[in-house]
């Protein structure tokens, strides 16, 4: 197992939320306040912890904990979903001894329900008690939905002053499993790092990672990533270190984002879809989300069909701007489109082995300019659907 | 069996573009003249035919024919596309007596592989022998490819000056079975119009149908709707008869859009979707999308899940600029969320028995104008993926 950052406990417990007898609530605590940094759906309907969330991030530079459910999103509840939410963080407040505005909370299930408190009223108590018990890979087991495994890495970086030790987890599904309200994640580190700075690189590097994967294109009410750096390392980081860390926690997002991908519901698929030669960082993103949400461009990967033609179709419609006869398509490697013009491969028999394999390089040179952009999406299968049609029953 | 519109013939022939011994190649004749008008593709990868359409409805107010084929697209095919593509014209003219220009091409099956000339050679002069000898529903038939019905209608207008016929028919799937590339419709009938007001008229009564449905939100690289008014009824049209023409191409062209969605691959509902007070008439557009593309929505409607929570979290996320707390969801007309918060019907008990009708209603009031869009869009269900992982093999 994975040494855990300095100064941070785990804990989880079986609150009775969801049907499976399995834990469902978890919770982490830093010994001393962490530069805070949080990233949230931009959804219309953000969920009520998503909302107390922001607040926080907003009007403090440090937390001390994040504690979070599965079983019911609380986004769709109004007024009383937010009351619900603040009761339970006095709930776990009054056992920790910590102050209900050093806590964020996490929420993540069907939408529209709201908390039962008298089964939190039960549970915090025992949370508390076995705080300092769970190891990473429970504690992102406890925040598990539809997921077939727990999504969690690891990793340490050596600096001139010594170790820095970073974890994360996850639950879900980026945008990948979105009926439940969904996409939650964590990364803690032992970093000394002041909140500002902390807060550009986690930006950052959230934008180039979690922000460019897809399962279904459907962006939850919930979706939250918060990052903490308490010190607990001791370690002094030089100023030409940081972009070390920033490389670091860029990874680690990286690993776990990809992760969300391979587990999309019914996946069984990662494709990895760069777009070259956009007229601008928007074209090239437009061009490449439209191929990875594209029902057929999904559908065909499912199926293992080296179906081009859905590929250019995708990009073609996606409303960035480019001229067909400079356009070029490549499919693992093999290019079947070149200037507008079909290459003449014989694309079953030069793909026949590589559609067999889980990662599906698409590249797509627009000829429209020097932008580019990286996108990873799932395939579409008929799990995706089974698990989709009967969620909520 | 309908009345055709005066001075049409048509014809279908069976040339072996497809696999199943079926009819696949068709052919409509206007006696005269007709006033022209289409409306094609926006994908960046038109294919030939809709290039060599596009051309001439640009440089010409009148066409004679319309020649359609199954099988092969001719989308993605490059130069090489465009010369066959201008063959089949002609091989259609030497046997018809029509100039090539006369003659409108449309094309649907696999994108990125040539037509096959020697198949056309032998059933063009077919197509030619058996020219009158079909019906509309045989006409339909043959442009058919992964449709499970022929798509057709037909109406009659009593204007002061005698009696009006329109015709039309379609394939497959506006933007419902875009894999093979896809939506071609063509309405024709006998009323006496200037090219300048029929295309009026058809671009509006297009958009407001057409242009509002959707199974996958795959827009295709072939799609095109051509309307023909050849004048053979010799009424004379009084200028405040117009919008009575206007109403009944509207009422057809709404009619052939709705069965496109009925017959979406695997689909088993027509979703209304209706967004009002919306900021603008864009925003309305956005958030009505944004839930008739929603997998989660779609898959929750084919499981008769009365899942309202995934249609806010769709609204939520389409850029429609609204608060949350002036929003209200109805589903089937029921209302279950208003101004930001559950209504606490108790949604199964409710909804239990609507939700297993194929039409499902659903509307959402933004609370931000008055712009108002109503979509018209199918579910995601297990034969969509069926279908779609295996079509090129």
């Amino acid at each position: 197992m994975h040494t855990l950052p300095k100064g941070y406990r785990l804990a989880t417990a079986r609150a009775g939320f969801r049907k499976e007898q399995r834990d469902d609530l978890a919770l982490l605590v830093s010994d001393a306040p962490a530069a805070l940094a949080g990233v949230f759906t931009t959804n219309v309907f953000k969920a009520a912890p998503v909302l107390v969330s922001m607040e926080t991030v907003r009007a403090r530079r440090n937390a001390r904990a994040v504690v979070v459910n599965s079983g019911r999103a609380n986004a769709c509840t109004g007024d009383e979903g937010i009351a619900r939410c603040r009761a339970t963080l006095e709930m776990v407040a009054k056992v920790t001894g910590l102050q209900s505005h050093e806590i964020l909370p996490m929420s993540t299930g069907v939408i529209g329900e709201q908390l039962r408190l008298e089964l939190w009223e039960n549970a915090v108590p025992i949370l508390a008690q076995n705080l300092g018990t769970a190891n990473l890979e429970a504690f992102a087991g406890a925040i598990m939905t539809t997921d077939a495994f727990p999504k969690f890495a690891a990793t340490e970086l050596q600096l001139s002053g010594g170790t820095v030790r970073l974890c994360g987890a996850a639950k879900g599904a980026g945008m990948i499993c979105p009926n439940m309200a969904t996409m939650l994640a964590v990364l803690f580190c032992d970093a000394a790092v002041d909140t500002e700075r902390w807060r550009d690189i986690f930006r950052r590097a959230a934008d180039e990672t979690f922000n460019r994967v897809s399962v279904d294109g459907d962006t939850s009410t919930n979706d939250t990533l918060i990052g903490l750096a308490n010190g607990a390392s001791k370690v002094t980081i030089r100023e030409d270190e940081f972009p070390l860390l920033e490389d670091a926690v860029r990874d680690l997002l990286g690993k776990i984002a990809y992760m969300l991908v391979q587990d999309g519901e019914g996946a069984t698929k990662v494709m990895h879809i760069r777009v070259r030669g956009a007229a601008s960082p928007e074209d090239a993103e437009r061009a490449a989300r439209a191929v990875g949400h594209s029902q057929l461009v999904k559908t065909a990967m499912f199926g293992r069909d080296p179906n081009w033609g859905r590929i250019a179709a995708a990009a073609g419609r996606s409303g960035a701007a480019f001229k067909a006869e400079n356009a070029h398509i490549w499919l693992c490697g093999v290019q079947l489109f070149k200037n507008g013009q079909p290459t003449g491969v014989d694309v079953d028999a030069a793909l026949a082995g590589e559609m067999d394999q889980r990662d599906i390089h698409i590249e797509i040179e627009l000829g429209a300019g020097a932008a580019e952009y990286l996108f990873l999406a799932s395939d579409l299968g008929h799990d995706y659907i089974t698990c989709n049609a009967s969620y909520r029953s």
